[in-house]
């Protein structure tokens, strides 16, 4: 088996209570191991009449993990393990240990329970409901998860001393807190408006051919599936599949992509395969002698984010990377004047303020988490209720964007599996995610100045050996601030890269 | 949620210890839930290199399982539930739950572990090796998984009191032994290889049209589709995918078919498909009262096995049923001479000795399984060596089937998946469902005496009816010779209507 890590005899004589925290985290990624698999399962191959049952194997699960993750031995064994002999990884995983054990016992087990049934039914009734645009149905459901969020927020707060809010940022982004947000986000509300303007003006003069369908969804498979070898994904661990909301799951050992193919567009499915793939070679890249430890899980969603972002925005849509994929197009649905790079590169930079989050380009989509992340907050802090939403939400899409979303909630408060499963804190890690991407890129540009030279010439490596150098490879070695200085030379999250990489881009 | 049944308020007050014992079998069952969706994911969607992290994680499951139900706590609340006021319907559960609490706990943890472990690992190269002929490399992995089976029928031969063999074989057949297993096949080999021979004579006379390929596999799936519903299975509670070794898996609620596909042939596909839609229409027609405790589960595999038989061999092999598919055949594939429905009838009657047991006809198939019975049970009784299996294999095929194996291990000894991953005691069962369908259908007949009519005019209702009321909403309401009695007024099972049956239909 793997997993000696922390396991060996030597360890287990002179390091014993550390030893101990060890097994019980190779115990408990075995078991989340199950969760993810069928998790997936849920999502892509489960019939309807099975949800019922999964939704209570999966709550005894839970309550399960939650158990073995809050027995009050580990307390015990932290302790201990702190003056133990322990080299410089064995610290690092020691105070990950830490992190997850205190988490975990912040919250009742009966909490976890209710909370996992609650946001199940809700979630599988938002499938039908968001298309029938039934906001009074998903309510009745949502109330419940909002209930049970806040309880679950509160007593994270209680444990932390955070507020209610910030101790669920701080669950995805650990360090993170409302008054950074705020900062960051306020800085972006301040010049990404205007530069969205000017971009528009200039796109004004531009001719962009709309790609000629339809796009068979055999072909677009062996796209994805060509590309996603291109990118460098590991079929022999793992697979791509399709789900109605496209996610990357599974373990390190084997990691379960989905995508949604449409007849009529293949670029969603195909950009979101590359953003997957992303996911997916994190995963895949961590380093592999620690794992089953949480050291050697991914850092953040944050970072997680940023590299599905370093693959979709600053690898994907770069102008050499359409010399890459203009041919896989041509040979996937034949020659057509808008497979021509030059027109790729205009189709997939153009922007346009629209209803959908996930629809939406590298220039508004902040806009939509910012919107989220003012609700979110709001909502958790008990300033607001659910029936708010909708109020909130045509307001913000209004000024904001200027798209009107009354009565639609289809394509407004509804389009998001996130609340319905009560993943509360969770969207400011997407508009993160792709501040570091471009932070990570200009490091990238500066070890490699012909970086856009080779990526044009088909050789796609020195971004990948960076990222797998620096970010993959690292694992949770190091608290953010430490992992960002040690990648790119700065001791924290820089959001000038992003404003220059969106000019240069954009403007440029 | 389910699961009402046993454990509502009023129980849990008069009848606490029973109530206790309710409540855990519901927490099994939900633990359960998850090892059958990522053992169903392992056998048909999961890549090589998920293996040995999947391994550990069924393994973890499996010892946590182990734990529960050997729960100490246990032999207290049986003791005190014998003497709750219980009703019939607990009582029998209460019997259920003492016989698996027993079996369960007759086995060390340290042994599940290490023999789902190195079952999983043999099952896994013996996928390839069975192909590549390998013999030797088999070899090495399959002593390890003999030597766990011994040992499991030790602890369960010391718990019990049976015979090594018999322990294993009352797991899959509950009060079956080794002397009723002698005494019935003793029976068939008196009068099975002579009513061959007499078949065969017969046949020789006959011309079978061979259906003229190849068969689309995309037509082969649309055609197992909606065979499958015609059968009656619930397409929102279940699912047919591929796997390499078909099987019937997942869980009541949600049930898992796998079938394999071979564009040369349809006819293994479709019969496969016919068979596990009978055990799967079993599975999803259980009681849903009491689902989550042990008196609502199928009552054994012989009696499963019996469903699927009544399915692919009382059923679809039968004149009537021709009628019923060749429409379908010919909607599929286009109009030919061979989907004529005597020339299916006889195709489908046809008696051949040949290597393959799953391959095989209804009239040599009980030959292979008297032959894999009496090898399995001298190798777990400590009489052979793995070693020995090649030549007593090659010497049976030749003695029974005129059959020449020598050399030949992948249409040989190692064309089962069964004995790599230490399933011995198994193979019986598949045989005595021969017999007991064979039981079944003659207790049809005699209450629906236009039962062929019905068939042949597209009517399978009454089967389907008698097969629900009889069998699939009993559960495991009764001991076997009961259920039997209850369900064709014998009260054990009878080799004559087999034996009158394959003479019917293959003489008369």
């Amino acid at each position: 088996m793997q997993y000696i890590g922390a396991m060996d005899t030597h360890t287990a004589s002179t390091k014993p209570a550390y030893a101990e925290l060890a097994r019980l985290q190779v115990r408990l990624h075995r078991l989340s191991h199950l969760g993810s698999i069928v998790g997936w399962d849920r999502n892509t191959m489960m019939p309807p009449k099975g949800n019922e049952a999964r939704a209570a194997a999966e709550a005894e699960l839970d309550a399960l993990v939650h158990r073995l993750r809050t027995d009050p031995q580990q307390a015990e064994w932290i302790r201990a393990a702190q003056s133990e002999p322990l080299d410089d990884f064995e610290r690092a995983n020691l105070r990950e240990i830490r992190r997850t054990w205190r988490e975990a016992n912040a919250l009742p087990e009966s909490l976890v329970e209710a909370k996992t049934i609650a946001g199940a039914r809700c979630e599988h009734a938002w499938r039908t409901q968001r298309f029938a645009n039934d906001w009074r149905g998903f309510l009745e459901n949502v109330r419940e998860v909002v209930k049970l969020s806040r309880e679950e927020a509160q007593f994270l707060s209680d444990d932390s001393g955070l507020s209610r809010y910030d101790a669920l940022i701080d669950r995805f982004e650990p360090g993170m807190r409302t008054a950074d947000l705020d900062r960051i986000f306020g800085d972006l509300k301040q010049w990404l408006p205007d530069l969205i303007r000017r971009v528009q003006e200039k796109q004004r003069g531009e001719t962009v051919i709309q790609p000629q369908g339809s796009f068979p969804i055999a072909k677009q498979k062996e796209l994805s599936l060509a590309l996603m070898k291109r990118l460098g994904f590991d079929f022999d661990a793992g697979r791509l599949d399709e789900s109605a909301h496209p996610f990357s799951g599974g373990v390190p050992e084997d990691v379960r992509l989905t995508t949604r193919y449409r007849e009529e567009d293949f670029t969603r499915s195909l950009m979101g395969t590359i953003h997957e793939t992303g996911h997916a070679r994190y995963e895949q890249n961590l380093t592999r002698e620690w794992l089953g430890q949480p050291i050697a899980r991914a850092r953040s969603f944050g970072i997680h984010e940023s590299q599905s972002l370093s693959f979709e925005m600053q690898l994907a849509r770069c102008r050499g990377f359409t010399g890459v994929l203009a041919p896989l197009l041509t040979k996937a649905f034949g020659a057509q004047p808008a497979f021509e790079p030059d027109n790729l590169y205009r189709l997939f930079t153009r922007v346009k303020a629209g209803f959908i989050r996930v629809e939406s380009d590298e220039l508004t989509y902040p806009l939509h988490v910012i919107l989220r992340y003012e609700i979110e907050r709001r909502l958790i802090e008990g300033e607001i209720e659910p029936e708010d939403i909708p109020a909130l939400w045509d307001e913000k899409m209004q000024s904001t964007l200027g798209v009107d979303t009354r009565g639609n909630y289809t394509n407004g408060c509804m389009q998001d599996v996130h609340w319905s499963e009560g993943l509360f804190g969770y969207f400011p890690s997407y508009t993160l995610g792709a501040m570091y991407a471009a932070q990570w890129f200009a490091a990238i540009r500066k070890a490699v100045p012909d970086l856009d030279g080779r990526i044009a010439a088909g050789d796609l490596s020195p971004a990948f050996e960076w990222l797998k150098a620096n970010i993959w490879s690292q694992g949770s070695r190091w608290e953010i601030p430490e992992m960002v200085r040690r990648a790119s030379g700065e001791d924290k999250l820089n959001t000038a890269h992003f404003r220059k990489h969106l000019e240069d881009r954009y403007l440029g």
